[in-house]
This record gives C-alpha cells, structure tokens and sequence, in this order.
C-alpha cells in the first residue's frame, strides 16, 4: 500500500514502480520537467514512513529503494536524513506513506498573497536593550533581577518590569555566559521575554495570516521593518475538509476533531517558521514577536477554541477583543518568552483577517464611503467612512475558487484566467495560466480547467455577446455552434478539445452560471443590506481584498454586479490585505490598539436578520441586477 | 531484593517473609503496636513495584501475597488500588519497592509546624462572583468574554479583566453548561481564572512553607479565612541531601540534579494537596490559589533556578521580590489558571520563609528593639523596630538538630528533650518525647538519644553543676562517676545504659560541648554584630520563631547564651512563623505587597563581612559569654 499526502490518495503498487509512476497510476499530481530522468530536481517528496526496517535502520530492509547519486545532487545531508527523495529515482518496495510537498504538488496553486510595501513608523512590540551590569559583589549582593531591572530603569526608564518565568530560570547563567553584558528584550515596556550574552542586534517578528486555505507568513526585521522572508503553504487542514463549515462539523462530530485540526494548524505554523529561518539562517529563537490574523473559524481552531458555537445561530464567538498568548502555551516553536499577538475579530465570520484588512485599508480616516469587499472561501463586507462603518458576512459559497463549477478549478498552471467573446461571432479568447498569450496565439495552450477569475470574466462576457440574459438563462435560439444542449442542459463552449490537454470540450453550463449568480448575488445583496443600514445611496470607493480580488478584473466585476455601480477609476486591488494588517500590527503596536477599537466601532449586521433580504438578494442575483442602474457601465451593457 | 523508600534501605530477603519482618533486617522502622497481628492498622505501606504480574495483573504471579480480609479493614477500596498493605500482613514473593509513608514511620520526626490562630482582614488574591449571562442571540451576537466582562463591571466594577488563556478555550462549554449561570473566579481583579457552572460558593486557597526537613500546608476557606486543613511532609529533597548546601552541590555535581530536586518538591507540593483534599474532600480544582515561603535555597529549587549562585560568595539569588507564576508552569494540580504567589526574599540565605516571619510577626510596626531568631536547619536574624530593621544569616551548623552530636538525633520518639542535674548530686533528671514524666518517675524510659531541645537544656546544666566551665571545658578533676574518661575524650553520662532502648550509656562529650558552643556562639555573635549596626546596647524582647524555637526551654537558651541578655518575661516563642507568613499572605493581598515593601528595606548584614566578627565570635562561643553581662540570669549563673 501507498499512500499519498496530504491528498490522502492510495492504493496497491507493484514493487519496483518508481513513486512518480505510483502518483500517475493513483492520480497524485507531482512535478517533474526531465521526463523522470532524475536531472530537474523538481519531484522531490518525503518518505514519512516504511524508510526503516524495523531495527530503525535503512536498510535493505527498507521499503524504498537506496538513494542514488542522482538524487544527492539534488538534496542535502539534512534533506536526505529527513527522507526526502526524488520521486522519479526512489522505488517502491513495501508499504511507504509519501508527502508531497507543496512545491512539488504540479498544479499547485499560485499563491497569490504577495506583500506590498509598507509605509509605517516602526514601534515594535518588543524591544532589545544592551545592558552591562555591575557584578555582584559582598558589598553588593542584589539579586540578578533587581540588578537588571533597576540598570533598564536608569538606562532606558523602564518601569515594573516583570520577567517570564521561564527567562528567570536561566536569567542567572545568561548573564554569566555574557560576563555581565546581556541583551535583555522586553515586550511592552514591560516584561523581560529574553536575556541572553550581548551579541548580534538583529531581532525578528512574524506576521501570519491564517486562511481557510491558504497560510502565509512575513518575517519582519523588527529593528528597521524591512520584509526579510516570506512563507506560505496550504492550510494543513485542508486535510480534513476544506471550507469552514465542514471544518466546524469535523471537530463537532470527531471527539478528537479539535485537537487535530489545532495540532495541524500549529504544525503548520511551525513549519513555516523553520522555513523562513532555514532560507534566512536566522534562529528561531531570534523570532521575539508574532501576529496572527484569521477568520473566526481559523482564529478558534488556531486557539484551540471549540468552533461549534460560531457553526450555529446565534454564532457567538468566545471573545472578541486580541489577545497575547505565550508562544510556547500555544505550542509555537519561536522564543520561548516571546507573546504571540491574535488580532481581534468583529463578529459571526468577520474575524481577525478583516481587522487586519481594516488597519490595512483605514476608511476610518476616510470622508469617501468606501466599500471593502474581502473575497476568499468566505465574504466579508466593511462599508462606510470616518463616521460610521457596518460590516456583513456573505456566504458566497466556493464557486468563487472554481468549485461547484463542472470544469473549475484552482488558480494553478493549466487555469483559464481571462475570457473574452466576440459579440458576433460568439468566437472566445482566453488566456491560460502558465502560458504567455491567448489561445488564438499559441497553439499548446493545454486548457485544464477555469478558475474564479475566467469565471467572473465569463459569465458578463456571455451576458454581452447575448449568450445569455439578465436573468442568466441561456439564449437558446441564439445560432453558434459554441452554444449546445447536453444531457438535457445548457452549455456554452469556452475550449475546444483541442485547445485543452484534458482531451475534451471546457464548457460552462447553466449550472455554472446559477452558481456565480447565487454568489455575486449573496455580495451585491451583502453591499446593498449595508448601505441602506447606512442610508448612502452611492459607493465612492471599492476595495477588493484578498487574493481573488487581486486577478479578477474589475471591470468583468463591474459588469457581473458583484458590488453597486462605483466609477472603475475608484475600485482598487489591495491583494492580501489581511496579511498587510498583520504586518502592520507586528511593526506597530499602536495599530495593534486602533485594532481593538476599529473592531468594537464597526456595526455587524445579521444579513439573515434583515426582513426583505430574499427579495434583495433575488434581484441581485440579475447580472448585473434586475433594477439598479450602473451608469459607469451604460456605455457597454447590452 | 527488597527495597525501602524514602530510605533506600535494600537487601534481599527470603520468600514468605512479610514486609515488616523484612524491615526489622534491613533496619527500616515501621508504626506498629499490635505485634504484628494485622489488629492496629499501624503499619501501612505501598507497594511500588512488583504488584503486578506482566500483564499489569494482581495475580498469583504478583510479587507480594494477595490481600487478606484483616487488611480491607483498615485499607479503603481506593487505598487497596494504589498498592497500600498492612506490612505485618504481606507476604513478600519476588522483588519488590515498598513506600513507607511519613506516618507509619517509627520514630517519625515530630512534626512540630502547628498552625497557630490567625487575626486578619480577608482580602484574598482571589474572589468568586456569581454571574448570570444574558444569553446570546441573533440581535445580540457578543462574544462570551466579552458578554461576562461586561457583566462584571456592570455588577462589580471590575474593569479590564484579562482571562487565562485555558480558561478561554473551555469558556463557551461552561458557560453553556451552566445555562449561562456562571462562577467567575478573578485574580487580584483583573484575570479570570475559573469560569465554571454556578454551585457551591466555597474556594480555597493553600499556603506552603518550604522547610529545608520539613514542609507544612495550610488549608484555607478563602471565603472565612479559616483554616480547614493541614499537611506535612518530610522535604522529599532530604532523600538527595540533608543540609542546603549539600543539596546545591547535588545540583553542581549532577548535570539532572536540579530537575531531580525541583521534581521532587513538586512531586511533595501535589502529594500535600492530594493529601487536605482526601482528607477534606474538597476537589484540587477547588484551590484557586496558592502562597509558598521557604529560605533561598529552598525557593530556588521549587522555582527550578539553578541555586548554584547562592551557594558561593557573593551569593546573589535570581530575584528579590515576590513573583506570581501559574500553578501548571510550576507543575503543581490546584486549579490550572491559579496562581502561585512566592514570598519576597531578602538576601542570602535570608529568604522568603524570614519575609513570612515578619509580616507575622511585624517587627517594623513595634516601638521596642526585637529580636527575632528563627533556627532552623540555617540560623536567621532579624533585629530592630519600625525605624530600621537589619538582618543577618548564621551557619548555626545542624548542632541544634542533633547531627554532630554523638547521641544526637532527630525530635523523635525516644528523644532526650529535656534535662536537669543536680548542682550537688551531678543526678540527672531528663524527659524523652513520647513518655510522661522524668526517668526517675518511669522504668521503661527506653531513651535513644538526644535532640536538639535536650542539648541545648544540658550544656547549661552542665555549667550549673560545675561539670564544665565558661568556656565549656569538662572539669576533669570533679568526683562523680558520670564524668569519665574514654577513649582520650571525656564525657558525662546523661542516661545509664538501663535507662535507654539501645543498650549503653547515652553520653554528652566534649565535642558535642564544642559544637553546641560554635553554633550558640555564632547566632549570638550575629545578634552583637546587628546590635552594634543598629547602634543598640540591650535587647527588649526576644522572639524565637521556627519549630526548634517552640521546644527549648527559654531559660535555657538565655543560660546558654544563645542571644544576648533579656528579660524572660520577654522572651516568646512563636512557633512555625514563616508558615504563618504564608498563611497571613493567602488571606490578604495587602500583606503581600508590605513583604515586597518590608523585605526590600530590611538591611542584609554579611557577617563575614564585619572586621572584628571573628573576635565577637570568640568571645560568644563561652557560656553564656566571655564578657557580656546578663543581669537577667545572675541569680542562677554560678
């Protein structure tokens, strides 16, 4: 038996296959560009278990065949002890359990939560101060604490100071180590986390932004704010199931469901953080500082919170307001004394991750009504400006991310990521990602799938080439032979079979189009809900958040109606702005403050609570609404 | 192979043999009057190891015989699944380790830390509040936290409350669990450190005194201030190492020794709640705090620093003041988001069990001149009034215990305790713990030694009698049998070898004379030495703290010159001071905060410091002093 992960596919291999040859029979996706002549590197997997014989030796014994000198040139001492392999070489010789990791997985998805710069003043949380004391002598024998305590008092004014616990128990060797010159740093003002022999000034945070599905990390120079590193990997918990709810049903149903997804969210966590310090050399116990943004869901099961209560009515989460947590209570691998800052969440599924695009995005020092529009597994809605905002939470669903769509797919090599179509000819244009160019330029362009963003491009494309009509019905009179019936359904031809390197048609079918109808009518119904709680009449600004409203073209979003009419010189992409705030929260800690309040100040609204919202939603479903004017887009609706 | 714990004593022994025959060969005492009929229930024992057959079974295979009905009488259900059996009972089969718990050891060490009555303001660390919760709906979302919070400062004014972070992972459960009726428990108002379902509204806290030999619990009910329970144990640390600088060379020469010895005083702290909550059936999570004093030695160790710093010049602990640590960072099973709150320690070896003696004792808040010695395994001294307090530590030496002395042991059953001679006669008269009445007055008399109090009584007596001079020389040329020679050493006969247990004269030698000298002498020399810094010329009143200091006769201590002259009449002894410190600290945070004030103002004299201490010293080793006067005791002193 083989067993893939963490796709958890498996099954019985003959011995002698290579692993890359099980991952084709067993449908796992891994790298590889040398036509498994073990010369690219690219298929390196993890042997996690069946490398020893059961004298913990490898051996003959051994369920994988012995390394080869091909694969070492592809992978150090420390990656071979660990059990790393190039799949095209290894052989399977018995039961092993492979990972794939991320960077192998072929069709990974693009992560697209790339930091941007930013611009704010540098207060950290935690600070590093070089202190040479006095040695203890009989005619003074003060206690090592009080000695440093009273010289950080002196020197730099610091006031009360406590010390953590663990810090105190080796205080006294440290500062011998260091013949009484230590670097002693001190989280707000006012508890010793570290003390250690004066050396390098160099310390270091890490910003985490905690998604339903995608992790990423930014490892932050907290001495002049500088981006040092960047991590990011899928949610380990993806494992268990893949959107919030059924992660909240899994721990409810699995006595020990909690405990594994916290255990797998905190093995992520860590995981991360030994890959910022291995591709810096910085130590892990320089890390002195973390933050962590995250929806409700995430920030509970990241805490260790049970999620069932905000998996039902009335959704009340178990705090709201941030809260700083030992690292090492939490189980994270950075400085043992250093505090790990959780953001505060707002309510129901408005976590911490829209705190965090709040103190990114600030419309609370804005005049303009701004509308955010946070689009990930979940949706989340702030509007207002510096005199009031409201937020709402939408169920999207996933068809967003491409699920729920019969040819969707993940934003990964082989995607359609943009479409175009002729409003004569019905023909279509397309762009693939992976490839340079339209599919009327390259003939390879080996269509897989479509992913959130073709979608969002497709649907007002048909509507405009009056495939389609403002109710979203296919036009079935209309005469193109990319328009067709199917198993009694609807369907509209966006690939040739010849264009895909699946060997058939892509298509998208009614379904597909109720699909984004029920989700960009779920935002647009969100939006509409919030202004009128609001009572403006129009958007000045639109912001998208989130890796998804970084691709989607915003004019396509515009014409879909996934938000009220708003002049398409005022709608902005901020990409991760989540993980922005996170960032901003770890340099600064007075943002850390404007965090709390902004969180207490929006207004949450129950869209479920409002009483017309059916019939809102209902007219919002039209593409791009049944009754509402966009005039920034009159010029080009049909 | 048959092995004794605490003692260690092993041997093997033959099949069939109960354990209590096996004790008498390998000379380990165990509890029991009833000859070994199985009728007094005395002679409880656990067996540690060998109960089980391999497969985890008490069965024929077991290595002990199995349970009779004579021992269910005496043994629980409970007390039968730990391994506990009459040791006149048990038939030993194989190997086994067998525990004998402190109170079924013969000639167990009197436990002399009695609780005395206690006149405090309850203002405890932590209080309870009943709360009920509106309970959450879709028009009022609020976090739980935050729900209660606010509850608590509507209701109680508590304002900004943190919570413990365990706590918060279990908050929705309890809170729902008690149909939103809650006990809060909050932490020197501001942490909430229990949330449980509304019911019983009694909480208690437990103060600990950490003796270098003994360590006594006191049970409180934090909602009266009484004192519910008590505890002792022998320091579990006393199986590594006697005396406190022996246990920091155990902790030097041994790379786990620390661990070792901090396990071990944890290990004791929990068998002590184990111990009040089986007797009182109060539930361990029921303590929600927690107060511990004991010398430097003795909080390093419990605190798991390493105490290798405070055992050589200049001496410096890891801190002074009082630190609060969570009882499951320390490892000890009272409620897991209780607090621990360590005393204060002043310098050296006068440490936070002094600061409890003074905050019971309040020195600083009396106009006349104070003398508190506390004599334990280590001597401390702290004299002055509410205008200025100094302190000094003394290496009194274990004299005082007995050790060092030839006939020296433990306050145990069979212990001389008291003595008297006759100025004419050189008759002697003496006490021994366990029986009524004097030597003369009972045949059976059956002494075994001499303990501290009964030393301190001789030497004294010694000089009354004219058996020695001032300067504690025997004085060979008196005629009386009891005074002899042996072995080129002189001595005098205390108990005829008929009136002892062990078959020959219990004697008093000249070194036993020389080394009762030296520890006297160095206490009064510490006591002259912080008279001279305080630029005092008499004592007003003398306060003898600690077990020992309950025992002696004051007027013997006065004769012997333990300290320098004062009127009887105000002389105290106050028993277990430092465990009512501890006590005074559970019950009222207000004295918590005047030890950190009292122990950081008391002036720490290193005597070895002082240029004429050796000449002081000198002089204070004569009986009662070379020079000094001592009008108090003229009418007696020859």
């Amino acid at each position: 038996m083989v067993i893939f992960q963490p796709s958890g596919r498996r099954g019985y291999i003959s011995k002698g296959k290579t692993i890359k040859q099980a991952s084709v029979e067993l449908g796992v996706d891994i790298e590889g560009i040398c036509g498994e002549k073990g010369t690219c590197g690219k298929c390196q997997v993890k042997i996690e278990e069946g490398r020893f014989d059961k004298y913990g030796i490898e051996s003959s014994r051994s369920n994988v065949s012995p390394i080869k000198e091909t694969e070492k040139k592809f992978l150090s001492s420390l990656e071979q002890n660990s059990g790393y392999r190039l799949a095209c070489q290894a052989e399977i010789l018995g039961d092993i359990v492979v990972f794939v990791p991320e960077q192998s997985r072929l069709g990974k998805q693009v992560i697209r939560k790339k930091a941007r710069e930013i611009d704010i003043e540098l207060k950290p949380a935690v600070k590093k101060y070089f202190i040479e004391l006095q040695k203890a002598t009989l005619e003074d024998t003060q206690a090592d604490f009080e000695r440093l305590s009273k010289e950080l008092n002196r020197r730099n004014k610091l006031r009360d100071l406590s010390i953590d616990y663990q810090v105190l128990t080796g205080l006294q060797n440290a500062i011998r180590d260091g013949n009484w010159n230590v670097a002693v740093s001190v989280w707000q003002d006012r508890e010793i986390i570290k003390v250690e022999p004066a050396s390098g000034e160099k310390y270091y945070g890490l910003a985490m932004d905690i998604g339903t599905t995608t992790v990423a990390g930014y490892l932050c120079d907290l001495t002049d704010g500088t981006l040092v590193d960047t991590a990011s990997i899928m949610n380990p918990q993806v494992i268990y199931s893949e959107d919030v709810m059924s992660r909240i049903s899994y721990t409810i149903n699995n006595p020990e469901g909690l405990a594994q997804m916290n255990r797998a969210i905190i093995e992520g966590l860590n995981s991360m953080v030994q890959d910022v310090t291995n591709q810096t050399g910085i130590e892990q116990q320089d890390i002195l500082d973390m933050t962590i943004v995250g929806n409700t869901c995430m920030h509970h099961l990241c805490l260790n919170i049970d999620p069932r209560y905000i998996g039902k009515a009335p959704f009340p989460p178990a705090l709201h307001r941030s809260i700083d947590i030992k690292a090492r209570d939490l189980g994270i691998n950075i400085a043992p004394g250093a505090y790990v800052h959780v953001l505060p969440i707002e309510a129901g599924f408005v976590g911490a991750d829209n705190v965090g695009v709040l103190i990114a995005e600030e419309p609370y020092k804005q005049d303009s009504i701004e509308l955010i529009i946070d689009i990930g597994t979940n949706g989340e809605l702030i509007l207002g400006n510096r005199e009031k905002l409201v937020s709402a939470s939408c169920a999207t669903g996933p068809a967003f991310e491409g699920a729920e769509i019969k040819f969707g797919m993940r934003a990964a090599p082989g995607a359609i990521e943009k479409i175009e179509i002729d409003r004569d000819t019905k023909e279509v244009r397309f762009k693939v990602i992976g490839k340079e160019g339209w599919n009327t330029e390259i003939n390879d362009i080996g269509a897989k799938g479509i992913c959130g963003s073709g979608i969002v491009d497709a649907v007002p494309q048909l509507l405009m080439a009056g495939v389609i009509d403002k109710s979203g019905r296919f036009q079935k009179k209309l005469n193109t032979p990319r328009l067709r019936q199917k198993d009694n359904s609807w369907e509209f031809v966006i690939a040739r079979a010849e264009e895909t390197s699946i060997g058939q048609d892509i298509v998208i079918c009614q379904d597909d189009v109720r699909a984004i109808q029920l989700a960009k009518g779920a935002m647009y119904a969100g939006a509409k809900t919030l202004m009128r709680s609001l009572g403006v009449e129009k958007i000045d600004k639109v912001i998208l958040a989130g890796a998804f409203g970084s691709y989607i073209d915003k004019r396509a979003a515009s014409l879909l109606g996934l938000f009220p009419d708003c002049d398409p010189e005022n709608i902005y992409s901020v990409g991760n702005a989540a993980g922005d705030g996170a960032r901003i929260a770890l340099l600064n800690v007075d943002k850390r403050k404007e965090a709390n309040r902004i969180a207490r100040e929006v207004d949450y609204i129950e869209l479920t609570l409002s009483s017309d919202f059916n019939k809102i939603f209902a007219q919002a479903m039209w593409i791009p609404h049944m009754k509402d004017e966009f005039p920034h887009m009159a010029h080009v609706l049909p």
